[in-house]
């Protein structure tokens, strides 16, 4: 612990300095450090070509050394992000409500940084440059614990960031890694209580719960999202098949795919013969797991209990018949993981009570849950996406970094 | 844990009756329930008795006692409180920045319930019938874990509550109280991630410790307070006298009660002897603390490193020496609790600095520290202050209560 209490200390030393960096100041500095990364690509890709060697040794598999190489173009895309989020607008400084009391008070709250968040991830080297922007731009020290096998090029993109911070006197103690990735270490990382106001888990979902069940520090949950769509009664049936492929095929392994589609017997057999016959020309390959009613109306494998709650992350999609939207809007409380869920209807009542009464980050109607994400809600860059009701809720962008100050103004008020 | 699980399946499943309450049903609930504690005085009395008797072959300290009792006027108090609450607004399905994507897909955010709120709190019964009033009214379902010394009177408030919900045909199990106070049901309590969205512990710092060590279900931790006054060089002594005098005597055992003077040296002298006049002449006993400077400036009692972290709760005062206001600044961020923070001023510049660098709930100028609350707030009662920095900063009312999910309008929309 004698080294995690280091680092909490160097964070905590340079908490106040971030907070009164101008946001003039903090976007010239990312736009130094985005081009200081392609000014040191030589040292990173060296450093990435060690994780690389090692990885192969241990036989990883093809899929996840791809999530670990760095090239040029990667590199590029790195600091082209950094260079997106000096672009975007700082929410630090904000003074929201600002109200007079009857006492003459003025009482106001005022947008201000987290302070020290601390991120833990897997094998994607390019968060370590993606989360050290977005806590920089708002006023955040970060303190980083990236998987092990991606160590040699975390360390040499850090070092890369805190030369360039240096250079432009600039606390360099505003990004910190942890070097030793034990699960020792890392346990005792998540009850820094002292030093860190957050942690944010970034990946799958046994590092998710392993945070969740150890972290004695305020966890913001990013999650995994199995997605349901519904295809009620009154759906238009042509839309639903354009929205339920793009849901699922767009992009195969993210949270916001569609997992289960949940689908209202009245129209069954006519929306997957349709939806088989656009899947066939558009030549994509889906696999249905269906509930008997399912299976009688267009033949497909059997689903066993076990599908309903599965994050696919695969061709896979599950198929649930209900008899009206009580049964739907049950069904998908029951079983997703308050992601992404859509209905597809023309009924004004079915929509509002889907938008309603179903519990989830991000609900739809008529459209694919594909969007839920920071750019396409339209704040940018995003650190995650919450499924958890407290803080942040759905895509999290740099508003989500930060917290309010009470900010009241007197003149000798003393209560009575 | 058999009978926990039950408590929360009981829970859940009356969750989304709870969404979908109207706020003139949850009013005239709430009214009616108020009504029925009057009703059930003698019953709730008798209880309440048990629990006195008990108390007293324990030979419990009188003051706690005191916080144990019931009677007419205290009941009185509960009811008047659910009435309070139904008067506020319902921050429940408010939709907020509804706006038009360059797709044309509307997205805005609705303020919904949490879900379920565990409360935990200790021996004052009061807060049975308090948390429930702010939990329902926000459609929020609670599950209440009080104190053994109490539960006798929690059990009858409950009981209360519940008789008037099923007159109503609302949810009894909107309330429900675990009746066994063992350290062993409330550890595997903080444990029910998969029923409880949030965890608020009310009480004394062990209280909130043990939960926050704990809990794996989100904390809001609710906080002991080491308030602040700063007397700057440009001071209103006679303000700052007054301020100090308020915000120390006016209620001792408070959290926003002011526990530590931090005074600029030039000054000292002329204000510590003007404080103590002040004492006098209002015959209040409070007992200085001093560091060497503040010794010199007037006798009184030597600080040790210790006081500067105490949150008294009692007729003492600590005051700390400073040559300049950065001092007072690091100070104070050093050892308060991220409460609440004033400084006396009438100097431009330094109230600016303490307002922006001070990394607190709630930063005031020139007002005492005692206004940290959710009426004084103007946003009625409260469930807790919270002082730490997710999701509500500060005095906790109606809106801490709710959280927000994305609601999304489309009309076909695919990703690309």
């Amino acid at each position: 612990m004698v080294n995690l209490n280091n680092i909490g200390e160097r964070a905590k030393a340079v908490e106040s300095e971030m907070c009164k960096l101008t946001s003039a100041k903090k976007n010239k500095a990312l736009l130094a450090i985005a081009q200081g990364l392609l000014d040191d690509e030589r040292e990173i890709l060296n450093a990435n070509n060690m994780d690389i060697v090692k990885a192969k040794e241990k036989q990883m598999p093809e899929g996840l050394v791809d999530r670990l190489l760095l090239n040029h173009a990667r590199i590029d895309g790195m600091a082209e992000g950094l260079r997106q989020v000096a672009s975007l607008d700082d929410p630090v400084g904000e003074v929201l409500g600002m109200k007079s009391r009857p006492n003459g008070l003025m009482i106001g709250q005022k947008r201000v940084p987290l302070g020290v968040i601390g991120i833990i991830y897997e094998s994607r080297p390019n968060v370590t440059a993606d989360a050290f922007g977005l806590c920089f731009k708002t006023g955040n020290v970060v303190i980083l614990k990236g998987g092990s096998d991606a160590i040699n090029s975390n360390k040499a993109i850090v070092a890369s960031i805190r030369k360039r911070l240096k250079s432009l006197y600039l606390p360099e103690d505003a990004i910190q890694i942890i070097e030793d990735t034990s699960r020792e270490t890392t346990l005792d990382f998540m009850k820094m209580n002292r030093y860190v106001n957050v942690l944010i888990p970034r990946g799958g979902s046994g590092l998710i719960r392993t945070v969740v069940e150890n972290s004695t520090i305020p966890v913001i949950e990013t999650g995994t999202g199995n997605c349901h769509i519904y295809i009620d009664e009154f759906a238009d049936l042509d839309m639903a098949v354009r929205i339920v492929i793009n849901a699922k095929t767009q992009r195969i392994g993210v949270c916001n795919a569609c997992e289960s589609l949940v689908v209202h017997e009245s129209i069954e057999k006519d929306f997957l013969y349709k939806l088989k016959d656009a899947l066939d020309s558009a030549k994509k390959k889906v696999e249905l797991r269906g509930d008997d009613k399912a299976c009688n109306a267009m033949s497909m494998n059997k689903a066993s209990d076990e599908d309903w709650g599965k994050e696919y992350l695969d061709y896979i999609l599950s198929v649930k018949t209900v008899s009206n939207i009580d049964e739907a809007i049950l069904h998908i409380n029951k079983y997703n993981t308050k992601h992404s869920e859509s209905i597809i209807t023309k009924d004004y009542d079915n929509a509002q009570r889907f938008l309603n009464e179903i519990d989830a980050a991000a609900v739809y109607v008529n459209a694919s849950t594909r969007f839920t994400d920071g750019f396409e809600f339209g704040f940018g860059a995003e650190i995650g996406i919450s499924t958890q009701k407290l803080h942040a809720r759905g895509p999290m962008g740099l508003m989500a970094l930060t917290t309010t100050k009470y900010i009241i103004y007197g003149n000798g008020q003393t209560r009575e």
